[in-house]
């Protein structure tokens, strides 16, 4: 990985590739990498859609080697939905293709003249661009069998469906899976919609002929990779909770723990939870397919398993096992405890290119302005069909929660920086409020994923009801996260390596048994600080301050049932979260 | 004028009324007045339209006396459109009759629980509120014809249309005029979606048996009432330009200095513009009404009339004169030079209850995105006419440019602090830009009509195409305005008062004989900082920042023609305008 391969959409005569050293980027991946070249190449106050803005793809730094749990791809620019930097993370095939071919980012810039939809082909022999009109408002399904009939079967893709093209703030950009199926998304952020300002509708990856990245210390590596992997496989989520049940598995504790925010974020448990569990995905799951849930990874080297297959009652394929997040924001949040309705809003949102997270959370405020009932899955389906099909309604839908709340009248809003909150009330897990509130990407739970220690019990044990410890918590897991998210791991390695000293050694021992360096925990602890302080420089340059760092007032006023608390970390000690 | 009539909407058991005696308030009026209220009562990051958010009526200081020009009145409440403090100022007929009425403020609170929508009447025996589902969806011309049915052709009425009916961020609130027609608005900042979060469709206003209020000191009153008087007949802007044409005697002047935006904002003359300048509408008023232009104000005790009225072909009232931001709005900044057609969009935004600069702006960047052409009046009406029945595209357009421009994934979107720029390119008129950008209010010429100095040589002349001199003009201008603001007065004096320093001493005269104080012209100065100073607090409160006071970068990278200049004026410039 020692390349970056620049594409610039508005170059006189049509789009031109050059392909660069590393430079001043040598040694960086992932999240590391996106968000150092946004922070440097971008305009902060740019337009998010304008030609200044950068689309960035990055595998990280371990991707492409035979490292477990290496394949996560990074995808960054200045967000249309938040107005800050993003970097927005994927499984998927792609980042250990790209990886074998040696590219450590792909970076769009600037923007046709015209309105020409453009595919790009990357393989051994180098860049390879062309329009083709006849991709115009395809789903992410269709985009990619028309990838395949033209490359070949084996070809990764990463693309954008009707959302992107139509430069949606919800959009996201889709990584096709081991199955070549296009259920792996960089989902949060409105990636989807710079892709699309770029004119460019589908990137086609082929590592054909090309080796898994050689480690500089084979022995070190390969005996770092196998206390890795062990460690994986001891710890109870990662070798026993996540394969067994997928992300799901979180659907009853979150409930249990009165923090699955139901119907638009008004109260902390849902009736229909154990109708759509992960326990009862599992069950229907085998019923039907045979394969069962959580059997395979979503990228080559994933040792943890926590992807599944959904088919239908005829047993006809319909989505990837649909995730925590998805099936709380469709589900739980809109009041919906049908699991076929769920997977076929999936699947939409897969097709059309859309953040499942974003799109619970946008339909959810949607029926609290009446345009459909809480529970209402036939008027759910619909209303998500919209989006595919570019209607106006489609189109404010499609712009996220906070468009669509502001445009039908909502008061009651869950974003923070204008990014609508995921699967965990914030009143009921403090921390992960602190981390909403926080983070340089908005609401986000995987930024600092104070669920693991506020109710899994991971990392040691911080009371999830009361303001004390939650900001230093989201403190250390935001930078840890910041580092994970430039190796290429898996995020979910985070629960061994939080509980697991030595499952930690092995992974900093498997980063220097494969780049050769000699990097201690601290030197992990300053990289994570590091991006977090340029991505948060970047934000306040464009123009973000301490006063963005807050949840909406209503978290602060509003009791939230069952346990009717309100979220108690103070301002200050929320303004204390980026003093490292 | 001593007492704040207070209205919670969201009592148990039903709105209730409380009369105050004007406390800390004592001595204020218009902006002084709201933006005193807002700041001190509303919570600075609340949602705009939740309980916590206040909605303020005021008439200024003389309103309800005898002094010309004294019928303004603000409204005032924390914007949903731009976030932050709002003062929209209105003409019309209810300033002066709440004067006579003894009444400095109305100003409602909370938030009823249920749909409700009421009506309020206030007369000399008090206020009676009454909810009134017959009113649900109604124009603002049957809401106002249903009320004169009710309570009397003489009453004036404060209402929303289906605009602030559906809550959005481009509503605004009618102000019926001499005729008891709702012509008059306070259009900026969608004060029409925070009335209609209280749930109150109109407030009637009856000042029968009620006096002109009594000067402190009768014979100086009078005496600085003549010169006053005297100095607006006597200068060519008030006395001359503005009664001949009406305010659309600027399209040809704007035109002709290349600064009429044209086109979204792509260039600065329009080939149209003959077509559709003030001196076309006169002669066009002419032929058909008889009535001529210009030939009345649109209140009691307004001297300058720059008011008229525009009928159809067949000689049947359409409108009031579009003024010369609507007919740009309308017109030239959507390609369009037909009067009829522009006429009949002021109609529909009038009765929909619509800011019509934000409505104009905003469909010509639906033209940008391709939803109609440049210069299809007939599509125009149609888009407007969406707002109205309330579709998703009505909600789209009607919640701004910047909404719109979001959804509809265009890039160059006209707004600062997300409101959209009136109706002179901020390239070519640099001191207007200086306003636009740092404006408390968002983009707005009224909070600091640089276009005075820097085209029309009123108050000095100042080099519109250049930056110097820029940043203490839109300072001088912005303190002189607040002042005025809160005065009841016209903003047109300005003209007058700044060129003719008898004319300025006659107004400071005029109050100081209403109300016995003895104010200089220091304190004026001191009063407009004071007021801009709290505005500018709240809305740092409330998290805006000197990122926030800064033009599109595209009006720094695009070149205008004709002139083919960028905006000029420094960003540490812009940062020293509040520096007083």
């Amino acid at each position: 990985m020692d390349k970056i391969v620049r594409i610039d959409m508005g170059a006189e005569g049509g789009p031109q590739v050059r392909t660069e050293s590393m430079g001043d980027y040598a040694g960086m991946g992932g999240r590391a990498l996106t968000s150092s070249i946004i922070s440097k190449e971008v305009p902060p106050t740019c337009h998010p859609l304008s030609a200044e803005n950068k689309f960035v793809i990055a595998p990280g730094l371990l991707s492409g080697s035979a490292a477990a749990m290496s394949g996560r791809i990074s995808v960054g620019c200045k967000s249309p939905l938040t107005g800050g930097i993003k970097e927005a993370n994927s499984g998927g095939q792609p980042s250990q293709m790209l990886g074998r071919l040696g590219i450590a980012a792909i970076v769009l810039e600037g923007k046709p003249d015209g309105n020409d939809l453009y595919k790009v082909l990357i393989n051994k022999d180098g860049v390879k661009i062309e329009a083709d009109s006849s991709l115009c408002m395809l789903g992410n399904y269709d985009t990619v069998d028309k990838m395949k009939a033209e490359f070949g079967e084996k070809v990764a893709c990463i693309s954008i469906g009707q959302a992107g093209e139509q430069k949606l703030s919800g959009a996201s950009v889709a990584f096709t899976d081991m199955e070549q199926r296009p259920t792996r998304h960089a989902g949060r952020g409105g990636v989807g919609a710079v892709m699309g300002s770029k004119g460019v509708k589908v990137i086609v990856v082929d590592d054909t002929d090309c080796s898994v990245r050689s480690p500089a210390d084979p022995e070190k590596f390969k005996e770092a990779n196998k206390t890795f992997v062990a460690g994986l496989r001891g710890h109870a989520v990662t070798g026993q909770g996540l394969p067994a049940y997928g992300t799901n598995v979180l659907q009853n504790v979150i409930n249990e723990a009165g923090a699955l925010p139901t119907h638009n974020f008004q109260w902390g448990r849902f009736e229909g939870c154990s109708k759509i569990s992960g326990e009862a995905q599992a069950e229907l799951e085998n019923q039907r397919g045979g394969e069962g849930s959580a059997t395979h990874g979503c990228h080559r080297g994933c040792v943890i398993r926590c992807s599944g297959t959904f088919y239908d009652k005829d047993g006809v394929y319909v989505t990837k096992q649909p995730e925590y997040e998805t099936v709380w924001a469709h589900g739980s949040n809109c009041g919906i405890d049908d699991l076929d309705a769920i997977a076929k809003l999936d699947r939409m949102d897969d097709d059309f290119g859309l953040d499942t997270i974003e799109m619970g959370a946008t339909i959810a405020v949607a029926m609290e302005a009446g345009l459909a009932k809480f529970g209402d899955a036939e008027a759910a389906i619909k209303l998500v069909g919209e989006v595919g099909k570019g209607s106006p309604l489609g189109k404010i839908l499609g712009s996220g929660a906070a468009v669509t709340g502001q445009v039908l009248g909502v008061e009651r809003i869950p974003v923070v920086k204008r990014q609508a909150m995921p699967a965990y009330d914030p009143r009921t897990v403090q921390g992960i409020g602190v981390t909403y509130a926080t983070s340089t990407m908005g609401a986000d739970h995987t930024a600092g994923y104070a669920v693991a220690t506020n109710i899994l019990g991971v990392g040691g044990s911080v009371d999830p009801l009361k303001p004390e410890g939650q900001v230093e918590l989201s403190r250390n897991l935001q930078i840890a996260t910041a580092a994970i998210d430039s190796t290429g791991m898996c995020l979910f390695i985070a629960f061994a390596i939080l509980d697991q000293a030595e499952t930690f050694q092995a992974l900093i021992d498997l980063i220097n048994g494969f780049t050769g360096a000699e990097l201690t925990a601290d030197d992990v602890t300053e990289l994570g600080k590091k991006i977090l302080s340029m991505e948060r420089d970047f934000n306040q340059r464009a123009g973000f301050t301490a006063k963005d760092d807050r949840l909406p007032d209503y978290f602060k006023n509003e009791k939230f049932p069952p346990h009717n608390i309100t979220f108690g970390v103070k301002d200050e000690d929320l303004d204390q979260v980026f003093n490292f």
